[in-house]
C-alpha cells in the first residue's frame, strides 16, 4: 500500500457513505431498488478518475464530489436497463434490480436514478457549469447509442474493426472520458486541457472494453466466466470476433456452436484459435496502442500527473 | 374557427415537422422506433402551452420552441416507459414501441428520447438557463414517483384521496406546471411569475388528470374506452376509486369483479354507482375548484391572458 492507494480507497469509502444515503425519500419501489443498486460492491472506477483530478489540480474533493456521484449514478443507471437487455441476474455480486424484483421495477427506478444523477451534477462551483451539463448530456446520449450498436450487432453477420471500435467508443470510453473531463470542468481548467482530460479518459475505456473481452476468455477468475455465458447466449460481437479475419470465421462459429453442449471444451478451442491465429495479439497490441497514447497525454500534461499514472497503470493491469 | 384556433394549430404543425427531423442520424434501432413515437397523433397540449406564453410576453416562437420539443420528448420518453409498464400495445392511435418492436427497443429508445430532451433544452437564449435545467430536472424526477405511486397503488388495498391527489400532482401536473412555467423562462419572466404560471399549470394539470377519470368511464370515445380495460386490468386507482367511501367499497369491488364476464354491463352499473352515490359530483367539484383556482390565478395576471385563458377553456371543456 502506498499513499495513492490510500487515498483511492479514502475516495472510495467517500463515493459509498454518500450512495447510500442517495435517496431516501419516495417511493419505496424506487428507494429500495435504487438503494440496492448502489450497495453493490462496484469499483467506484469513473468517479475516483474525477476525484483525482480534482486532487492533483489541488480542488478539494468536496467541490468536485456531486459531479463525480453523478457519473456513478448515470453509470449504474445504464448497467440497471443493460441488465435487463441482457437478462443478467447479477452485477457486482448481488441480484439485479429486474432479477430481485421486476422489469417495470428495474425500467422505473433506472429512469429515476439518471434524474437523481443530473441533480447531483447540478450541485457543483464550476465557472463552466452549462459546459458541464452539455457534455454530460452527449454522453447519456452516447452511452444509449452505443448500447443500441452492440444490441443491433448481435444479430448482424458481420461487423467491422471499425464499427466495433465505434460502438465502444459511444458505449465505454466517452463515459469515462466524460469523468476526466468533468474533473477538469470542475476545476475550471482551461478547455484545451480538458480535452487533453477527455482524450486521455477515452483511451482507457477503448482499453477497458478490449480488456473486458479478453479477460472473458482468457482469465480464470468467476465473474468474468459469468458474462462469457451471457455473451455467448446473446452473440455478442467482441473484439476477438470482429478481428478474425473473413477466411477463419466459418471455423470461428463452428467452435461457437459447441459451447452449449461443451463449454470447458469450447473454452479451450476458442483460447488456442484466438492465440494460433494471432487475434489475442490483435487486441493486445491495440490495447498497448492506446496505453502508449494516454502515456503520451499525460507527458504533455502540466503538473503533477504521478497520481494519475499511477491510477491508469492499475487499470492497465487489472486482472479482472 | 378563430384567429386562436389558427395559432394553435399553426403551433402544432411547427412542432410536428420539427418532431419529424428530430433524430436522423444515430443507430436505426433507436432512430425508427423514437421517429415512429414522434409521428403518433398527440395533442401536443404540454409544447403548445409553452408556445403560448412566449406569444402573450411577445417573445418569438423560435426562442421556445427548443424548451417547447424538449417538453414533447420528455412527455414521449415517459408514455414509452409507461407503455411497457402498463402493457398498452396502442397510443395515438399507432401501435406502441415494445409491441411495434420489443422491450429492449422501447426501453433504449425511451432513454435516447430523454437525452434528447436534454440536449434539445439546452438550445434556448434564456438568462436562466440553469434554472430552467434544475427544474426540468426536477420535473423528470416528479414524473418518476408518480409513476411508481401509480404502480405501488395497484396492489394496494386502500388510497386515500390526499396520496391519490399527490400522485396525480407527481406524475401528471407538475410537468403541466413546467411546461408553462418553462414559457415563462423562456420569456426572461421574474420568478414570480414563473411560479403563477407554474401554478396555473398545476391546476389545468390536476383537472386534465381528473377529467381523464371521468372520460374513461362515462365517455363513448373508443380511445377512452381503451384505457378503461387497460386500467381495470391493473386495479388502477382513479379519482373516483378512492372517493367512494370506505363503507361502499365492498359494493364498489362486487361490480368491478363482474368487468371481466359482463364489460357492457359493469360500465352501465358503475355509472349508476357512482352517480347515485355522488361520487361522479366529488369529481366534478375537484374539476371546478382547480377550474377556479386556475381562473383567479389568470385573473391576477398582468398582460394579455385572453389566449391563455382560450387555451385553458379548451381543455376544461374536452370530451376525449
Amino acid at each position: 500500500m502506498n499513499i495513492f492507494d490510500d487515498k483511492i480507497n479514502s475516495y472510495r469509502d467517500i463515493l459509498d457513505s454518500h450512495l447510500i444515503d442517495i435517496y431516501k425519500t419516495g417511493p419505496e419501489s424506487l428507494s429500495k431498488p435504487i438503494n440496492h443498486t448502489l450497495s453493490g460492491k462496484g469499483k467506484r472506477f469513473r468517479p475516483i478518475l474525477t476525484l483525482i483530478i480534482a486532487d492533483i489540480n489541488n480542488v478539494p474533493i468536496e467541490d468536485a464530489i456531486y459531479p463525480a456521484l453523478a457519473i456513478e449514478l448515470l453509470h449504474n443507471f445504464t448497467l440497471v436497463h443493460d441488465d435487463i437487455m441482457d437478462k443478467d441476474v447479477l452485477r457486482h455480486g448481488i441480484e439485479t434490480v429486474h432479477e430481485k424484483w421486476d422489469e417495470n421495477t428495474a425500467i422505473l427506478s433506472g429512469d429515476a436514478m439518471l434524474a437523481i444523477s443530473l441533480k447531483l451534477l447540478m450541485r457543483n462551483k464550476s465557472m463552466n457549469k452549462l459546459d458541464l451539463i452539455q457534455k454530460f448530456v452527449n454522453g447519456l446520449l452516447s452511452v444509449c447509442e452505443g448500447q443500441a450498436f452492440d444490441i443491433e450487432f448481435e444479430s448482424r453477420k458481420n461487423v467491422s474493426v471499425n464499427e466495433y471500435k465505434q460502438m465502444i467508443y459511444l458505449k465505454t470510453a466517452y463515459m469515462i472520458g466524460l469523468s476526466a473531463q468533468i474533473g477538469g470542468i470542475v476545476c475550471n481548467l482551461p478547455s484545451s486541457k480538458t480535452e487533453d482530460l477527455k482524450e486521455f479518459g477515452e483511451c482507457i475505456g477503448m482499453v477497458y472494453q478490449v480488456q473486458d473481452d479478453l479477460l472473458e476468455l482468457f482469465s480464470d477468475s468467476k465473474s468474468m466466466n459469468k458474462s462469457l455465458d451471457s455473451d455467448f447466449a446473446l452473440h455478442k460481437k467482441t473484439f476477438l470476433w470482429v478481428s478474425t479475419p473473413q477466411e477463419l470465421k466459418p471455423e470461428l462459429n463452428m467452435i461457437l456452436d459447441k459451447f452449449e453442449f461443451d463449454k470447458t471444451g469450447t473454452i479451450k478451442s476458442l483460447r488456442n484459435f484466438m492465440v494460433s491465429n494471432n487475434i489475442k495479439l490483435k487486441a493486445e497490441n491495440f490495447i498497448e496502442e492506446n496505453i502508449q497514447k494516454s502515456k503520451m497525454i499525460l507527458n504533455d500534461m502540466e503538473g503533477n500527473v504521478q497520481f494519475l499514472r499511477y491510477y491508469s497503470d492499475l487499470i492497465f493491469n487489472r486482472e479482472y
